[in-house]
């Protein structure tokens, strides 16, 4: 970390804006609001692109590219969409740049070229796409269209924070047609299936399924369905969601098929999207005081070999092992780093990999080899050991899935030590008061009630869990009857 | 294709169109001059950003991701570049929509939110990159910095077509920043390298690579390296470019760096890309009045079998032998579909595959059964022939691997068979007005005979190859003294 190392007890913002700095994944852009995504962070990103992309495939979809800009008679077309976006909405105004005469070298836009039309820089796809969608169904034979679409977003944000919240980010977006209702919520839960098996088994980040009020649903949809994962510091985050659109977009786009029984129906729609955004989730679930810690699955060095020696014999004698077990793990398809650079100490180098997240380092030095040993150290827990320097590549595999599962388990064991079950406004507020994470309390099911109590404490009905069990109370706020207890907390 | 079927002869430009749709790769979205890539356009796409990303990793760049958006003042830092593309940029003025009052569930832009400062959408990367690089670069130990970027760009264009020219495009740029002049022409000349490679390996296509002339040169660059392919028309495609420029951002960014010596001087860069013009290519070079062919390695589909039957006892034995030669192609690593809708007869899905270009089919059929064959046909060269049932997947690998060469060789041939050369002027008109392709002659090296030669013929100076041979001539155009063949040809 820098020089000025601030702990995640100081001030846990504070760590998370320096870790992503001085870890090399992201800084701020010279256009506001924007990010630059460094190498090192980028690498993350295009790893769980890789994983995402083949379980989208590996469920029947396709992906494909709709442009990035929405005409605004389109834009407006589905009224709650619209209405939910309109306030952030980077516009295109002027197609053209022309010299400024009154400052030589300078331009300036030219107001001769300006659109008949203003161009929206899409928020979110779901307008030009099933405008498009429009032409490409005619009949039943025509359904499902199941597509995902990687692409560029822009939602003006005044507050923006790295990966968390920025006006440009980087998504997926999947947009499904289908003949039925049961067909749309199928897929909707299916793909919030996909979200949490990824976040868990590739981001070892355990979340919890659930489904959003009316006030936290996506604008245009009849359900969002959601993953929440719980941050370090208690805060809770939404890490995906998936939408049940039901006929609202057909309906705005005039979207008919014939059915088998030719009759002419509207279509059952569907959208869910992940983002950059669980880079965040990824660095504050995981990583410490001392920088990155990253799940195997996703760092894009797994191991990495550090040599030490004093003379060139002993150089010599390392650089032969290190070459040997990088060729072993390399063979053995690990993603693996022998650095040895000549220019940085090995202190410096453990510190750098350290702050990098590297989830397991070997040391190889002439004092361990004298007993055919080298010395392992992993990320998650700081555990050193001796092992055979002949090294078996299985081995060390197993100890990488220790560390994938090591890093779930922590965070699961952490996320469930963190939900506290209250039943009266006071322990609601005492709760947020002396304790982190979630409240699971009862809700009278009202929006009033909602915006009162986040009022009151800024605490926000993360969902309504899935695998919620009825059970008759009453509502913490307002005492009235409730059926089930659902999630509060605060969050990002 | 459609109905009313035109061929190449006809009409090359209308049954470019009518392919690019048919063929279900792209179309024109409701946004003027964007298009919308279908899932089997896409898929091809991916498959080359495959290969291209694997071949950048080799050559030691990584990826990153830098703001669609561009402040005015960074834009125009470098005047030549910025002039260069001032006449087709999309620009933001405002970040907000409002309820329009006069049209009730309409919306305006809300002239309250004006940017102080436009932000143009990025045409190109060099500025926003180059300004980030001011931060990254101190000392001759930050250099060389080698990074890509696969981004979306958009340049306002009036004339569109669906791949070859449209606003907004997929692409990637490479962005190299270098210590000394000769390690950044190296890089620009590796990249052309591995552009020429790729077109040559992968998408079967031949190229000249060569330098631009000034007039044609990118704005901003010293030198402007490209490969340019001839289509089956004739005309001559520019499907990459690789720059080297110079000092002309990193002066007008400000970017030095401390050399080994401690002396501050500016650094030395490059730019390269490629995008989705790629395609137009791919489909201009070797499909055919049948529809799309595609080289096995970027074809999503490798291999297509299809069943005939008539009875239910036909049909098992057909699925039965169809399902033995998917699992044995499929675990070969060949991608292969086994198409058993009962929806469409053999006849439609004969067509059908033509139309996508699917190199490879094979048809199972019970009276081939009877003496244990299968039958295999060509899309490129229309062979068909009756291999054994008991199928070998090297077999259909050195089909697979013969095809693609094939492909190339034609194209190969097409392109060389293609290149007139004349030493009079008399002689370069009539060989533009009765042959197609290139054009080989001598020039003066001035921009002012260069332009002059398109004005009277529409043909450009392709480029000036790179193995050209120096010989004394003289201009075909001035009669001045020349040292060497130019390439012209009219261009897409």
């Amino acid at each position: 970390m820098g020089k000025n190392k601030i702990t995640r007890a100081e001030d846990y913002s504070a760590w998370y804006n320096n870790l992503v700095k001085d870890a090399d994944l992201a800084e701020h852009a010279a256009v506001k609001g924007c990010m630059v995504i460094k190498p090192y962070g980028y690498a993350i990103w295009e790893a769980m692109q890789k994983e995402l992309d083949q379980r989208f495939k590996d469920t029947g979809h396709e992906n494909a590219y709709f442009p990035l800009f929405v005409p605004k008679s389109l834009f407006e077309a589905e009224e709650k969409n619209a209405e939910g976006f309109a306030k952030e909405c980077a516009v295109v105004t002027h197609y053209r740049l022309k010299s400024d005469e009154d400052n030589p070298g300078k331009l300036m836009v030219d107001p001769k070229a300006k659109l008949e039309e203003e161009l929206i820089v899409r928020p979110t796809s779901e307008a030009i796409i099933w405008n498009t969608y429009k032409n490409w169904i005619q009949s039943y034979r025509d359904l499902p269209i199941l597509i995902n679409q990687w692409a560029n977003v822009v939602r003006w944000e005044m507050r923006t924070r790295l990966f968390l919240r920025t006006a440009e980010f980087l998504w997926q977006e999947g947009h499904t047609a289908h003949a039925t209702k049961e067909e749309a919520i199928a897929e909707t839960v299916q793909m919030l299936d996909v979200y949490a098996d990824f976040a868990e088994k590739v981001m070892a980040v355990p979340v919890i399924k659930g489904i959003k009020t009316e006030n936290e649903r996506f604008a245009g949809a009849v359900d969002t369905y959601c993953i929440e994962g719980l941050m370090q510091d208690g805060k809770a985050l939404q890490m995906g969601t998936s939408h049940f659109l039901g006929q609202n977009f057909a309906k705005a786009f005039d979207v008919k098929y014939v059915t088998k029984e030719n009759k002419q129906e509207h279509v059952w729609a569907t959208s869910w999207g992940v983002s950059t955004r669980l880079m965040g989730a990824l660095i504050m679930v995981h990583s410490d005081d001392d920088g990155l810690v990253l799940p195997p699955k996703l760092a894009p060095i797994q191991v990495v070999i550090v040599p030490i020696y004093r003379s060139d014999e002993e150089l010599e004698l390392v650089t032969k092992k290190g070459d040997e077990i990088f060729n072993t793990l390399k063979a053995a398809g690990i993603r693996v780093k022998f650095d040895t650079r000549d220019t940085h100490k090995p202190g410096f180098k453990f510190a750098e990999y350290e702050l990098k997240g590297v989830p397991l380092r070997i040391t190889v030095g002439p004092r361990d080899l004298a007993n055919n040993q080298i010395e392992i150290a992993r990320r998650d827990n700081r555990e050193k050991s001796l092992i055979d320097a002949d090294i078996n590549s299985d081995a060390i595999n197993n100890t990488l899935d220790e560390i994938q599962k090591g890093l779930f388990d922590r965070a699961k064991d952490h996320q469930e030590t963190h939900i506290t079950s209250v039943d009266t406004w006071d322990d609601f507020k005492e709760a947020l008061e002396t304790k982190t994470g979630f409240i699971s309390a009862h809700w009278d099911g009202s929006g009033e009630t909602e915006q009162k109590i986040k009022e009151a404490t800024k605490a926000t009905i993360r969902c309504i869990p899935l695998d919620n069990k009825q059970e008759a109370g009453a509502c913490v706020f307002s005492g009235n009857p409730s059926t089930q207890r659902v999630l509060f907390a605060k969050a990002y």
